[in-house]
């Protein structure tokens, strides 16, 4: 990246973080220059740089300020705390919510569903129904091991990242979270140490209690991920065997990693020999186009296991991801044998003519542009229903804002959201050592029906209510 | 059962045995008599049963004679030695049956596939191609974790054996494989020593070398399943948490345990604490009719997990088993969260709108059929084109033939079928002990075409020709 170009997005970040408020006037050009140690013409452009994204302006003769946001929300702040490893201490009540069917009288604003209801689906149904009708019983068989081929062939040809891996080096699954949970066995065993992101998802932390390891958590940027120099800490002063991260479109947060800092990722866990499990479920979801890279793309050294699915790209229901696992392809696949033995060939089947006739990028275009109007809408009532210094994410992709309110009674706020019959993630279970008490995680993938709406009117309300 | 109904039982598994041979002449009415303590009466009655199964006939003055049998081939012989229980060495090459894609040159005579050629499976397709036209799309959501109701409550509706179970016992999975797995995780642990029977399908021996179990392998009788006495002896000997039996069909052998037997097993389990964890997969297709009964249906204390699928009885790809845990239910869904989080609801709903519309039990009823006159047309091949003194066991249902042939070179044998594209399982597969050294299972739910006949003969010659 040019330097004019790094400069502006460190400001940037500033900005979003909140060290520049609104209005606020910024270093001048001779000051930036000499902080960051370049010429006046490079400083100049930095700021050029930041008039064209609309986030700062020039008054002639007295410098540049920020423009005044319409009072848009702050970025939830990034914690900075150091931790120890430590063993997650039960199953919490999350995958309960795997247990509720959602009946018209509940409202749940965070589960993590995409919308299924777009016209570029469509193509998906054709695909069932020419199966369906073609009555080719080899799709009711028992699929080898490894997984269907055609439908590996296919997963390998939509890897844009100039893929260093073959059809056969890549595995199928059932899921993004079999992928994972698969991945954590064949790299760790016992209670050895695995380094995670902090929030990091529930589904992950309830994995890796399941599996009894240890879990030390990362401070996260809400705007740039993991924090390498705590990562580099945490390698240093443990014994971390794994780190599983989600580089691109973070979950819950929606960051993504700049390419230098995944770089500088995979540099640190070659030195310390840590494997990086890297979860790209969400990364079809980019709001940038075309999709951020891989860290995977960046390993010469067989240290990244990549971990995906279509269930958040496509639909949950084909329950069908992949692994790319490398040295620990053997491994997954005994994993994956003792997990299920072999998966459905039936949607495996449906998803790889899905790929194959070219529905799979315009589904994908469709519904970024999709969900990036619809973070607008969800923003704005949150904006307006939450209470005041509510902070917001900035999602650079997927469909989840993390949010951080002012400190209530999550007891009286729980009450009151059960007997209004509204379900909402809280900040406890994104975290095992508690380190988001005021927290939020809502899911905006789902049209702005008045049902949801009313939802997040009373989640609002009742926040500002139980305000400790 | 009737005293001379189960005196003629013993004397039928005698005769199948080879205890009495073709043509032999056997005890008279008064040494049977005397040998089971009952009245002459009752022994003239049990002689009179075997006649009217045609087994033996009198010779007025001279006493009864086994009939003739054409030859027929004796039944394995029951192995009856003592172990220690052990762990499983490595994973054996079986699951890479799993990896073989079948082509067109390549003939597999052992896997355990059912016949989905059906025209009872019609309606099958019918269901899958109106749910892909309804395009409802609730089907392409996640499942709650316990599986879909629908499903569950099918499956309740499907237990003839007056189940004290309610549909929200069930927890659906992925097949079979998968219900053994999470029952197996759920009930024992680290290196927890499980009795299993001897000879075990290949899938179960690697299930537990991946979960680093100890087994302990008991003597099960090619007639009569698993040999009670030495279940008896391994539970007093050794500390077995769990034994996991399939009492129903079993598979490789396809016999069936009388209900006395598994009410004894059950009694047994209760007096040492151990869990059964009792696979039924293949029990829909038991010749007898209705059904025989599962070792649960006698059980009052919770000490049985049921597992079973619809992976033999449907199709393989439909990927839809179920495990009933009782009191290990939690620990199930948390397993089963661990593996693949929910499965898919497609393929759930339309098994359950099969079995709802009533076709299940017809479609079951044609498969006992089809597969018991299969069933004799691929013994006269193999006792035609087999060596000699080959044995054959004699299934009460399923599809496979466990076959006891003379001493040979295996080495020599696995060239000579590689060369041909023939796959066969031999024994080793069957048991970690190394108790089968001359014996395969043979599938015969495939119908006889030309390339399956040919594949039995190449195999019955190579065992001719390399022969010790």
């Amino acid at each position: 990246m040019l330097l004019y170009k790094q400069i502006a997005q460190t400001l940037q970040e500033k900005i979003y973080r909140g060290d520049f408020l609104s209005g606020e006037k910024l270093p001048s050009v001779r000051e930036i220059g000499r902080e960051h140690a370049v010429s006046l013409t490079t400083a100049q452009l930095a700021y050029r740089e930041l008039e064209k994204m609309q986030l700062i302006y020039a008054v002639p003769k007295s410098g540049y300020f920020v423009i005044p946001n319409k009072n848009e929300a702050l970025l939830p702040k990034a914690v900075n705390y150091i931790q120890k490893p430590v063993q997650i201490a039960q199953w919490n009540p999350t995958i309960d919510f795997l247990r509720v069917e959602e009946r018209d009288n509940v409202t749940s604003l965070s589960c993590a569903v995409p919308n299924i209801e777009s016209k570029t689906l469509e193509p998906l149904w054709q695909e069932i129904n020419m199966i369906s009708r073609r009555k080719n019983s080899l799709v009711l068989e028992y699929d080898c091991l490894q997984g269907l081929p055609a439908l590996r062939e296919q997963i390998h040809s939509i890897s844009t990242h100039k893929p260093s891996f073959t059809p056969d080096d890549i595995v199928t699954t059932t899921s993004g979270h079999q992928s994972i949970s698969l991945s954590i066995q064949a790299c760790t065993q016992g209670n050895d140490v695995i380094a995670i992101e902090s929030p990091a998802f529930p589904g992950l932390l309830q994995t890796l209690y399941g599996l009894g390891r240890k879990i030390i958590e990362i401070p996260t940027d809400p705007q740039t991920g993991i924090k390498l120099k705590r990562v580099q800490e945490a390698f240093h002063h443990w014994p971390v065997k794994a780190i599983v991260v989600t580089p691109t479109c973070n979950n819950p947060m929606g960051c993504s990693m700049p390419d230098t800092h995944k770089q500088q990722l995979l540099a640190l866990a070659n030195q310390y020999g840590v494997t990086i499990i890297e979860n790209d479920v969400l990364a079809g979801l980019a709001y940038e186009y075309p999709r951020p890279a891989t860290i995977q793309s960046f390993d010469s050294e067989g240290r990244v296991i990549l971990c995906s699915s279509f269930s958040k790209t496509i639909a949950p229901g084909v329950r069908t991801g992949w692994v790319i696992p490398g040295k620990y392809k053997e491994k997954v696949m005994h994993l994956k044998y003792l997990s299920h033995c072999s998966g459905e060939i039936f949607m495996q089947q449906v998803v790889a003519n899905f790929l194959r006739e070219g529905h799979y990028f315009p589904h994908l275009r469709s519904m970024r542009q999709h969900y990036e109007a619809l973070q607008s809408q969800y923003r704005e009532l949150v904006e307006s229903y939450f209470p005041p210094m509510t902070r917001i994410s900035r999602p650079q992709g997927g469909f989840s804002l993390w949010i951080e309110h002012p400190p209530v009674d999550n007891r009286k706020l729980m009450d009151v959201l059960n007997r209004n019959k509204v379900i909402v993630l809280t900040g406890e279970h994104f975290s095992s050592a508690g380190c988001f008490t005021h927290h939020l995680r809502i899911n905006y993938a789902l049209p702005l029906i008045p049902r949801r709406r009313n939802g997040l009117k009373i989640l609002g309300e009742t926040l500002k209510l139980a305000s400790l």
